[in-house]
């Protein structure tokens, strides 16, 4: 099977590259770009062993092509981590013969309002075709599209936790996420204030309420399973490559014992491989540092209850869930060529 | 003026031993130990400057001296470092004749059932005569005591972005801190989980709820100026050595722009040297790393208020307002010795 | 294939364990410990996803076993992470009946009085049957033993760059290698030296000279291959948790352009999967961070050059050579179930 | 007395004005920036503590001033810290009536050669008048001049512990420095490979041998002393904002002990403030973080010495240093204003 991977010098781009490259069903990689088509791929991507780039460059001759050579080679499957716009612009010309799998935000709304007021352009028509791609939520309708809508990392994090309350309409309508994301969230631009000397040793917030783009994708999942309430979303920046950590705070509408908390994660997850339900024990990013996982974890306190919950913003909430719904679209088993246990 | 620190070892007893030995006041010092009496402190203190360590430790020859000694050096203030109870045994013997400020616990509940809940033993008499030492909060008594409970890092974080909003009745009752710590508030006990390979790349939570032993040092305080409610805190351990960050959520009581809360914080902290407030900014830890000054910010979100708030652990959270409690009793300027400006 | 792990909690064992999860040869996996038998994995491998262990684990329900149940179920090959000296004891255990791969320094040496000299304990005779196991110097004879003493982290690093100048008799009798180190190196044992906040921010070297044990080590595997000189090895420690970065410097004997250096390790690296030349650049640890493979660099200056290696110390420094060498003794691909991408 | 500072927002000039904020001999700061001219001190130096910023910064209304304005308001001493060419540019300006301290390298050399390999521009006239303010070793000419070339960091992290071996022949014709620098010293210009997520739990080296800069300058410095032989400077780059570490080897050309090299270095720096001459001890850069001293220690082995050294590179690498001067030249106490204990 031939891919394709749009943007693959950035943070999640590179993850995917690299999941590819060992990934069973997947026998031909196009890297595409338009500014460095041409470029050889060991140049651009030193730290990948060039044994393993070869073999499946070869079609290529181990170089970057252009958008137009990778429509010509039609890939089974294209993936865009392109920044929101010109992803859509790009994955347009894909959409007709290739499955496409969107890591920018441009396809994750129905909800116009709240596409515009988080992103400042008109939405896209297209959106309607593209299903929102939480792997463990949409299987379904993954199995039946062709343009998967992949999730941000913040929103991951957040509704894999929140989605079994709120189904279960165990939680009240006031909802506050306290999030803490790695700099690699950020993205490779250089900006001074993502500079290892401004960073280490910091600890800030940015962003807070519903100031974060994130906060009216979560809020518009939210409201899909049924959620009326309003929501504070803060996220912290933190000097951790990856990794996001997730408190969120609520009420309970009716008193709830740390098993029932339990039974419902089990009803919703105990089947799912990526999901690590922790009894005890608050999660921590290293348990899930470098894999597909987000662990979660809960505590009672009176008539409130505080869920934590972890992912490597790269993996689970970009590059490996973009691959795992490709598993999922294609039928292959879905956590093919993807990595469960942690890195660190 | 001869000072004395008990616990002069730990990352809290050090920073003291730092600031006092820049302090104009203090001539002699001393470092009291019962383990290390004896031992020279160029030897266990090698990031202490020789000369700097000569000039004020000359009566001591240099040397750790043991608790007998120190009380017959009569020292016009002793700080103590020291664990709890153990702290509280050391304080006991000096609280006669010195001015006696105890970082630990022991002396900071007024309340005994919250104290007992906390710290497993029972409540101490002497707790009676201590004064609750938030500088900004408690300067009058300050002035009149021999025995000042420094407060905790976390709970200093946490009450001075607060107690103006609780005592100007703003906020509702149900109030949500998350607050993030760098690792030198665990101390420098050895244990695997503070090893640098174990916390690098590593974000998590611990003692959720009211499962820390600050919540009940927090709501006591809050309750002193009226709160009624409930209190979720969450701490959160992330790879900074110094460092908190609060980030802490209520309900507002009624319609509030944000310039009614600037004018709130002026109110009550305009004058007060080591408090920096944000009319625009998320405070950042390192606008204050290394200094005594509490910086504080704000974001409203329709009915909602989130406040934020940084100080240096080891110096505003610590030893920093241990020696401006010490500059307020003594009747020298509130920052004397102080450095206010960020190190990092 | 049933492989069995002793010391399995250390950072190395853990190394070995999450391979072995995904290699395809390893069909039943082991963890022996004296002290946890018994224990469950998922409570002590939190990192571990729950269905990997499943698998591979069924036969010992998913407990850790003791050391004689381990010798019960007649593994085909052993790992042993054990401490020096308690290793030997274990390994001599297994030795007659399964491949033994020790990570220990207890059977690296021929030269007595160098081990000597290094450990402080007599040489054991069993060290005469091993194979020293730097995989890319040592696989025939690899092949023909069922005793192989891993080789330490520094020494890889320090090795295989030096050992083609070495044997092509290029560099002179003098050899200054200084060596950044990740503070893993140091293990899991608690000790205040090692917390987070004394090793961040933090730069220093320790055991310079023929200080360090790995200075014998490296001594006596270049005196195997002609070197006749002296040695200078400085290691450092520096606030990452993975890594070896290696700059060696040395006097050419003969004029050498970069071409020719490059030559030099074609000829004995080019059909090597874990080496990579890089031919213009300054190898980083992030190139190989998590791999398995080793990348080497250079710079001449006059008649001096200066030689620059990286590896993870844990992995091509430790578990993942170990795994190497069970691959290349017992017959299967080299890289077999080794990750060669940089994880980072 | 009256002082300014060009080039105030990079990391070395945030330095210079937080000690002269604290400088008791500084009664009038001027802060002076051709593109910032106008804009609110308290906006762009937010760890800054606004009461200290206005105590100096008075009679220019807390705000940036422009080149013109400076030379109007005509400082006693002015530093510079704009890159070269640049900072040469503004610094002639002042030259004639203030005290001028250049941070850059434009003024640090007499060997034109050098200078233009290094820099690749023509040698400035102005450096026949100006003194290499290397404190330690340049008080008599410091005294008597308006023209200080304050040294480069790593050029002080390696000049302070070899110009004794040196001066006393001890060591031999060949010089090897390698160096570890934390990431500030490359400045606050944002490059993608400063950027926290490409730095964090990365080790590499860069410019080896002769390549980077500092090289000439040292070697300069060291002919200047009598040394005729070679040099090879490796810098590395590790993830830490501040700090060098320099570990220097070198052959000695008789026979000594560690005593022997005690004595030499105690007789050139035991009545120097701002040098800890460690008799036991390697140092660490947590020594002197945030310090203006230099630690140095040493190892002897057979017929080689290696000799380490720590600095805070921003410190007595650059602010610290150029303060240093400034009290020497101006007849203050050397250390006046300057902290000599670790701040970490």
């Amino acid at each position: 099977m031939k891919a394709a991977i749009l943007g693959a010098t950035g943070y999640a781009g590179t993850e995917i590259f690299k999941i590819l490259l060992n990934h069973p069903q997947v026998s031909e990689l196009f890297i595409v770009s338009s500014t460095k088509s041409g470029e050889q791929l060991s140049d651009v991507f030193r730290m990948l062993q060039k044994n393993s780039l070869n073999e499946k460059t070869k079609s290529t001759a181990g170089k970057i092509i252009s958008l137009e050579e990778a429509l010509d080679l039609k890939p089974a499957v294209i993936f865009s981590a392109l920044p929101h716009k010109s992803s859509a612009e790009a994955c347009c010309r894909f959409v007709e013969k290739s499955l496409v799998i969107d890591l920018s935000a441009d396809f994750r709304f129905k909800n116009k309002a709240y596409f515009e007021t988080a992103y400042g352009f008109p939405h896209l028509e297209l959106s309607k075709n593209a299903v929102y791609g939480l792997a463990e939520w949409a299987s379904e309708s993954i199995k039946a599209c062709n343009l998967i809508a992949n999730p941000g990392c913040y929103t991951t994090a957040s509704l894999l936790p929140l989605l079994p309350l709120v189904k279960e309409k165990v939680i009240g309508n006031s909802i506050v996420i306290n999030a803490l994301s790695g700099i690699s969230g950020a993205g490779k631009k250089p900006e001074e204030k993502y500079l290892f000397s401004e960073c280490v040793e910091n600890l800030t917030a940015y962003a807070p309420g519903m100031s974060h783009r994130h906060s009216y994708e979560i809020l518009e999942q939210l409201e899909n399973e049924g959620f009326k309430g309003k929501l504070l979303f803060n996220p912290h920046l933190v000097p951790v490559k990856r990794g996001i950590f997730a408190a969120i705070t609520a009420e309970l509408t009716k008193k709830q014992t740390s098993e029932d908390i339990l039974s419902i994660y089990q009803k919703y997850y105990s089947n799912k491989p990526c999901i690590t339900i922790n009894k005890n024990a608050i999660p921590q990013t290293k348990d899930v540092w470098g894999s597909n996982c987000c662990a979660i974890g809960w505590h009672i306190e009176a008539a409130q209850i505080i869920v934590f919950s972890v992912i490597d913003n790269l993996i689970k909430g970009a590059a490996g869930q973009a691959v795992q719904n490709m598993n999922i679209c294609l039928g292959f088993p879905e956590t093919l060529g993807l990595n469960l246990n942690s890195l660190l």
